[in-house]
């Protein structure tokens, strides 16, 4: 289902360590063991992290490789970007308005008696 | 810290009926009674969902009014959009690749001797 599957992309990118993982694959693909390192966390918690990601389709992991190395899928990015897209108007739009009210601020005159 | 306010935001979409509120904000400010209507989830469930989404700084909610009033606030996305943007040359560069790969494919001489 359509929303389950942007569920699952937000949920895997809720977490800081996940969206490090995903900085570090855009250098290129990488093993357990490389993804560990910058991290101060087990080869196992850096597995279940892979494994939400790879779960969200974020990334893919290569199983025929002797060292099994990750590579990002940014693609799936694209449907969550899609998702927030259809929202861009209202926050434009209310930076119009703001616009428009700082520019009749500044246009008005000041009035007769205060002190700025 | 940017990261965790990242996460919560992130966490806060992860859930379809949050969503669908957030869809729902879109047309106006609502109460938590017109917000519960279309789903079949308790009022108390509706006020857990707004509170995560509030918590994300994804809405607001009008406290002095006798019937409390639920708004969108979509610039908090731009924040999250923000971050997923800067992924969007690792799927360009793909769709760019495959794009080249076909191209070669249907310029290539048909090798001799093969079955199609």
């Amino acid at each position: 289902m359509a929303t389950d599957r942007l569920s699952t992309i937000f949920a895997a990118l809720a977490d800081p360590t996940r969206r490090a993982i995903l900085a570090r694959l855009t250098t290129g693909d990488a093993t357990v063991t490389e993804l560990a390192e910058p991290f101060s966390i087990s080869l196992p918690a850096v597995s279940r992290h892979l494994k939400v990601l790879e779960h969200a389709g974020l990334i893919t992991r290569n199983r025929s490789a002797r060292w099994r190395t990750s590579r990002l899928r940014a693609e799936a990015l694209r449907e969550a970007v899609a998702w927030m897209e259809t929202y861009r108007e209202f926050w434009d739009v209310r930076l119009d308005l703001l616009d428009d009210h700082l520019r009749r601020l500044m246009a008005a005159p000041t009035p007769e008696g205060t002190t700025t």
